[in-house]
């Protein structure tokens, strides 16, 4: 008799529920997003479905109808009432018996959450210390999918050195990204960021940073800066849907500027600010 | 209110099952292992479970005993009753709301499922195609995670050349391994295959096929090899738990040998087979 095994728990394999055969878990296989709303309004809701899109298609994920995303995304906040959220939502392949490419006859499945936005004031008014991990991740960062374990360990290495973030190095001594957002460097007025391809996320609030820095003096310059450029940069600061702007104050152990925000990045966040309340 | 959405369905999210918030879904953030049985025996138990316990360590996911999974995984597998069974098992980090890092209170998932081998008489007897793709995955493949998109996108597009196994090619034109097997190649009475390294997994039917290979004329090589050198050596095959050799009589649109299995697997094959009678 074919059998599962939930915990201690002995389980005939028929009954099994899907959630324990969703190849999101075996495989990774599934691609997601992370939201948020300024007082009660979604913020751009139209750059993550795009993004998302492009996900499945990437994947070869079929049978997903973006309007009908929408409209659960926008059912479950209204529902919620949270009007600073957090939405998160992604959606696997399907459930069932483990195997690569046997897929017939499966389904999508969806998941989405709404939950209260943890406030990042303080990390914002002071700035976070981030350190550097080697970029482990796959070949497709530019797919947002939930493979992630990379970025998870990344994660517990900055955790373990008292940071926030994990600035992730490639192989040639390149910065990509952080583990969970996008990265940026002012150095003498030009604000550098790695250009966009497969090694990096087209991350939404990246593209929002390059828009806004229009308005200012900075110079925007797509390109790859080392660990050392970054140390000795004027400012540093990542970019993450859920907290917008944070300055970065600490890059390996090593103080950026005074070690306070710098005024290109308070500038930015301004800017960002002033920009949400508009939408 | 904070709330979550299961496919179609809103619930709150206080009531979600612990299954939903498992960071093997979120992140892949979890190891696996696939086992497989011998006319009622588990092969190489022990085997499996050091590399698991290896895995679990790399990835830093505390809290797992070794010993438990054991009596676990025989528990399970004599209550199927299937002589010639395959078992599955992973563990993840635990359940908890999604973010990185905090994982305060959570303790790690383990599933399991036990079901009958599927046959690879065809396979073993006529032998499969085989075609290449891009190695996309991540720079830790020496640890079996959950991070299998790569491996997932590989597989189908062999797929759909009408291949059985995807060949993973790293960006300096080198096989790797394939998508979920090991690799090698018969070359002027040479057996050759990629050296362990963190570009492969340390695979167990591998390990044993290199053992087998001492009571032959074969010379073992563990050096890379590129798909030009592989469509143009005498033998080839993969080497998986659920069907240990494979022969390869098609690679990348070319046939290997004169399109039959060549001897050397066969005498590998046959090697093998006495092997597991004798355990």
């Amino acid at each position: 008799m074919q059998i599962a095994m939930v915990q201690d728990k002995i389980v005939p394999f028929e009954d099994l529920a899907p959630v324990y055969l969703d190849r999101g878990t075996f495989f990774g296989d599934g691609v997601y997003e992370v939201l948020r709303s300024y007082d009660g309004h979604i913020f751009a809701l139209e750059d993550h479905l795009k993004r998302f899109a492009r996900s499945l298609n990437e994947t070869n994920i079929t049978g997903v109808d973006i309007d009908d995303i929408r409209t659960k995304v926008v059912e479950a906040f209204e529902k919620a009432k949270i009007d600073n959220a957090k939405i998160y939502f992604h959606i696997t392949r399907g459930s069932g018996v483990r195997d690569h490419t046997s897929i017939t006859n499966i389904k999508p499945n969806f998941f989405l959450t709404v939950t209260t936005l943890e406030d990042a004031t303080e990390q914002k008014t002071n700035g976070i210390k981030v350190s550097t991990f080697p970029d482990w991740r796959w070949k497709r960062c530019d797919i947002k999918s939930l493979n992630l374990l990379a970025n998870v360990l990344a994660k517990f290495d900055a955790q373990k050195k008292g940071c926030s973030e994990a600035i992730l190095v490639n192989d040639n001594d390149q910065i990509t990204e952080g583990s969970s957002s996008a990265f940026f460097a002012v150095i003498q007025s030009k604000l550098v960021t790695h250009p966009l391809g497969k090694d990096i996320l087209p991350s939404i609030t990246r593209k929002i940073v390059l828009e806004i820095a229009r308005d200012t003096d900075l110079e925007v310059l797509e390109k790859t800066i080392t660990p050392a450029q970054a140390k000795n940069a004027d400012e540093l600061f990542i970019a993450v849907t859920t907290r917008d702007i944070v300055p970065v104050v600490e890059f390996d152990g090593q103080m950026t500027g005074d070690g306070t925000p710098g005024k290109y990045t308070k500038q930015l966040m301004q800017k960002f600010a002033e920009m949400v309340k508009r939408f």
